[in-house]
């Protein structure tokens, strides 16, 4: 568990895509985040309060996020000051960068000096158990993909948000490194050992009310050759009641894969719910959530439509429209 | 690359199952093993020369192999005396216990002291990249398993033996502790990270002749609630012309996994086609291997004998009549 809330570390971001950790914070969880520290060669803004370090401590913050990634996810030394002085203040920090804070020597005495944590989220920091396939009481929703980045993770998190408005019972369920920042807490998947996968996926959605929803960030496709195993892990660990099938209808072929196609959305449902049944007979289909940013409205509109009618399925882009439409199916079941 | 060949360690081995992974090794490659060294304590004999350390070193061994797996995966003290003393001599050690060599500071002295090498065949000590997907020239064969220990390492080294015998191309390939230990390499599939098994199943079958056959261990079961991931890494990264499909009929349910029965072999074929040629459009299931351990002579025949008739495949149990049918269907390909 990182402590929140945090301070978050721009750096020196040239831009929102740079950013892009910091900015899915703190869309989705304003209240984790007191405001934003920038060096002065920023060149993105999030549009909340720039704070010193000590402005952000006195504002509440327990903890300073690297909320940017730079060529190479490497550990400036333009950031170290600032990082080290956030140490000595008592801040903790946490980071979702392949450079890991506990190879740098400065930081980890830093760190240890002032009792500090050093959180990297891409590393597997806990021991998992081996699933056990019990049934749990509470439901489970997962977002799979036709391919890797078709926009799992914030159809989980849209859903979670549309959930909470109506009064639903929710939780999302980070399974990666931006998610896991978003919230404080969640499991690395990919960084797991091939044997403890499932069974992480079954300690991050325990036992809960039996009207509570678990929505279960996915991870990969599959169908995705590099990663189609930590999907399966999720499909049987995650035992989920309810999938939710996630697509971008513009790609020309599978992320990182030129000699791939991506399946269609019918073959990823024809080989996901017999896998997902065997580890819960009820789970269904309840909806699909559509990528179509690189299509205009009136493109989307009736790309959505049709795709619904031929699925006989709710079926919503949850950037351009919401994810009211998947709750309400969720809730129907 | 565990240096070959072994004298195996029996240690105070009570019977033959503790002593399984030595008698693997002796089973499947003789030429592997120079002899054994047993305790007084002893309880199993594989058949083969009683020799001391020195003796097994005159014999060629360069490696003192632990082949016996006591209660809870131990090096007890009993064995110290034997391992240091063969560490002083110049062999290397390796093992695939739970308790690792590597954790035993004595033998980690010993071994450092004399240049040895100690092979923990239970982690993983490479890093694997990411999977590409890319087309490989030469053929690959994996078995599947409805379960878990449904005799997909039999099946693969039984196979190996007969295409061998046929003159045919063909390379064993293993992805689990005992399957390293026989060979002298491979990959422990359960102990690398989720974003790598793919990863690591390519660079374990590699480009080659194109009538070279790989014959790749499975692991787990796509229907395995705990290990199904590390299946499906297997059917991508491997990208398999051939499935062979291995089963046990006698189970009453899923190996560790009490309340699931195991999918029948119908379902596993029509789950695990669809997602093998995504990866490679020519993959065919080939044959279909069953344990019959649990079942009298005629019981197994006539059990053979339906199998074959309903699926069409040749239908054999390595164990009780070779897999030369197996082989006989991948020279058909």
């Amino acid at each position: 568990m990182i402590k929140t809330p945090y301070l978050l570390f721009l750096g020196d971001a040239p831009d929102q895509l740079s950013a892009k950790v910091a900015q899915g914070i703190y869309d989705w969880r304003p209240e984790n985040a007191v405001g934003q520290f920038r060096l002065p060669s920023c060149g993105h803004d999030l549009g909340i309060a720039d704070m010193t370090l000590a402005e952000g401590q006195a504002a509440g913050a327990k903890t300073l996020v690297i909320g940017v990634a730079n060529r190479g996810g490497l550990i400036s030394q333009a950031w170290k000051e600032v990082l080290i002085e956030a140490l000595n203040m008592g801040y903790d920090l946490a980071s979702g960068l392949h450079n890991l804070l506990e190879d740098e020597v400065d930081l980890v005495a830093a760190a240890a000096a002032n009792g500090a944590a050093l959180h990297d989220v891409r590393i597997a920091s806990e021991d998992y158990p081996i699933a056990s396939g019990k049934k749990r009481t509470g439901k489970r929703v997962l977002a799979i993909g036709t391919d890797c980045s078709a926009g799992k993770m914030y159809t989980a998190l849209a859903l979670d948000k549309s959930m909470q408005a109506k009064g639903m019972k929710s939780t999302f369920r980070a399974t990666g490194q931006t998610g896991i920042l978003i919230t404080g807490s969640g499991v690395p998947l990919d960084a797991v050992v091939a044997d403890f996968m499932a069974g992480a996926v079954e300690q991050l959605t325990p036992d809960n009310d039996a009207d509570h929803w678990d929505i279960i960030e996915g991870q990969g496709s599959l169908f995705h050759i590099s990663y189609s195993g930590v999907t399966l892990a999720l499909v049987h660990g995650g035992q989920p009641d309810a999938l939710i099938i996630c697509h971008e209808p513009t790609r020309t072929h599978m992320r990182g894969l030129p000699d791939y196609q991506l399946p269609s959305m019918q073959q990823l449902i024809d080989t996901a719910l017999p896998l997902a049944r065997f580890g819960n007979p009820e789970c269904q289909v309840v909806g699909i959530s559509v990528n179509t940013q690189h299509m205009s409205e009136d493109e989307a509109v009736a790309y959505l439509a049709k795709v619904e009618a031929e699925f006989g399925l709710p079926t919503v882009d949850p950037f351009r429209h919401g994810a009211e439409r998947l709750a309400d199916a969720l809730a129907e079941l």
